[in-house]
């Protein structure tokens, strides 16, 4: 069993990392003195659901808690204004209070959907989350929550901690290989932003990781929330440094959005995103190699690196002007200069990112 | 010109009480650092922009700040999940960034949404009040804020403290005397839970106020938000103390989701309920005089201390079950023990609470 303790003043929490938690679900959630009279929603969508649920309810009922359950699509549209208000109703109807806490069991999607009711239903209550992708240790550390309007991701949401994290180990054996590959995009790029060392240990360890072997998964994920961790607990409103995370993300978030969400999942596009972040890197100093060995890792991780040539070029870049990560006109990019090292810059040219996007069609 | 500073740390904020001050709002923001670059959006509604929106329009426009704006429906109705998502829209298509804030131009519900639109846009933007109602002068100190679920009031919402608050009195003289009254049921309020000696001042002035005398109308307002101030900066996000500003407010949640929102208004319910705290406090003990003291003062002012006989018991029992003030199945409520002092108490009984109101609807 792994611990990772995320240090954020009164708002700290640990994320528990090994096999079978959530099975022993409802003793942590005794330990963390989580009240029994009020009752507990479960968030989970369709495809965890009959994989997980039964484990996570049978242990909570055991240990004497109650709780609701809803059930969402899979899927980024269960990110929507009208899921987020259907849960809602759900906790309502539930009798949730003040004491309750909304579990998120499930990806990303789920997390940030759980996450938004938990940061909001009465202005705030209780949040823990169980991952049960890859993907989701990237979401598990740092509290950003979000729900998308239908003009731009992750556009509605708050910055809401968890209390606790379980990350069952167990539960990574049903993913598909496409969502473990994409998953571990976001594992190497904490090393890509913060650790060389970490970054070639990905490179190294890759069929280990692609295999869903235990050992080298549980020391994968520890690392990626140790280091996201360091990152948020500097700066956990993202004032300056904890831009750095969205390392690959303008330019992702833009694939993402031009080829329709699902087509390019979101690690998939992120992996994309980081091989533009290293030619832009290039482009204004970094020694020539940074692109290749960054594309060596994405691939031996299983993850694209190529462009798809249908997407339109225009339409990319009027995506990256709804991002967030434009500030009154200019483009901030996170540049890398080196595998583990990148700067904030706050003045990329909107030409080289063009060129960089044509680009991406053509390189392997 | 008067000036109430809430202490909150690094969100302490002034709150600037005077006339014509949306004349001089470009200046205010100026002064406080807003951005020029990223543009403001101005949240108003269709009573309110006719009368004022102009005003605030040119002074930002000679500053040389650029904003859109959003004019809503006037009335509870606004508070939805609707509303929120298309003042939303606007904030996307009016291109606000990061650096963007928010300006809430009118009554509560205004503030209330325009502040969960600064909550939650990119996870929290600035958030700028200037309220147009005696009443806002409640929500415009202690940042919750929140939109309506159909199921309950005030159930999705977050924490956000308002960087500035311009509380121009001139704003005032257009308010029909039925929301002045309204208004004054909070003032009172904050009297009648913390200082004895300012609930009399309000009934010794409850003409002059009544007649928006802006010299009694200042010193209230200040006074009010004050007290609020007080309370919030002890415990800002409602652990224990800041529960004592809800005095009428469980009765008078119950009354209003039962006569349907707009028979009877909010500071009226409140009234009514205050009226009920009181008689919960001589039936616990109280001095007898507390309830006819409490009625004479809310009378003066110009508000109702009567249930309206149709409205049924049962119902707004039902409807308090969904209040958030009940935690783990007790009824809490806040008791006064006499004029200026009030209490907590988790354990109030569910036959005394319905003994009382259906004594509300025999007693003047």
């Amino acid at each position: 069993m792994r611990v990772v303790d995320v240090q954020l003043g009164d708002r700290s929490y640990p994320i528990y990392i090994g096999e079978q938690l959530l099975e022993q679900a409802g003793r942590y959630l005794e330990q963390h003195g989580l009240s029994k009279q009020s009752p507990l929603l479960i968030v989970t969508d369709e495809q965890v659901a009959p994989l997980h649920l039964g484990k996570l309810e049978q242990s909570l009922q055991a240990a004497g808690f109650r709780f609701v359950t809803a059930v969402v699509g899979s899927g980024e549209t269960s990110k929507s204004v009208a899921v987020f208000e259907e849960v809602m109703t759900r906790a309502i109807e539930g009798g949730l209070d003040r004491k309750s806490a909304v579990i998120a069991l499930g990806g990303g999607v789920v997390g940030d959907l759980a996450g938004f009711v938990a940061g909001t239903y009465m202005r705030g209550i209780r949040f823990i989350q169980m991952p049960t992708t890859v993907l989701a240790h990237d979401s598990s550390v740092g509290g950003k929550v979000a729900i998308n309007h239908r003009l731009a991701k992750n556009m509605i949401g708050v910055f809401h901690q968890p209390e606790l994290v379980l990350y069952d180990l167990s539960t990574l054996q049903s993913l598909p290989a496409r969502e473990v590959s994409a998953g571990l995009a976001e594992m190497v790029k904490h090393g890509l932003i913060w650790d060389a060392e970490f970054a070639y240990w990905c490179l190294e360890n890759a069929e280990r990781l692609k295999a869903l072997d235990m050992e080298a998964m549980g020391y994968g994920l520890e690392k990626g929330c140790s280091i996201k961790a360091i990152v948020v607990s500097r700066d956990e409103r993202e004032n300056d440094l904890r831009a750095i995370l969205n390392l690959g993300h303008t330019i992702g978030h833009a694939i993402e959005a031009v080829a329709g969400y699902g087509e390019i999942i979101h690690g998939e596009a992120i992996s994309i995103g980081m091989v533009g972040s290293a030619m832009i890197g290039e482009a204004l100093g970094a020694k020539p190699g940074l692109k290749d060995t960054t594309s060596q890792m994405l691939q031996a991780l299983g993850l694209p690196t190529v462009l798809p040539a249908h997407l339109d070029t225009d339409r990319i870049m009027g995506a990256m002007m709804h991002d967030k990560k434009f500030q009154e006109g200019r483009m901030t990019f996170i540049v890398p200069s080196a595998i583990g090292v990148v700067a904030i810059d706050h003045n990329v040219d909107y030409d080289l990112v063009r060129q960089t996007v044509e680009q991406l069609k053509k390189e392997a």
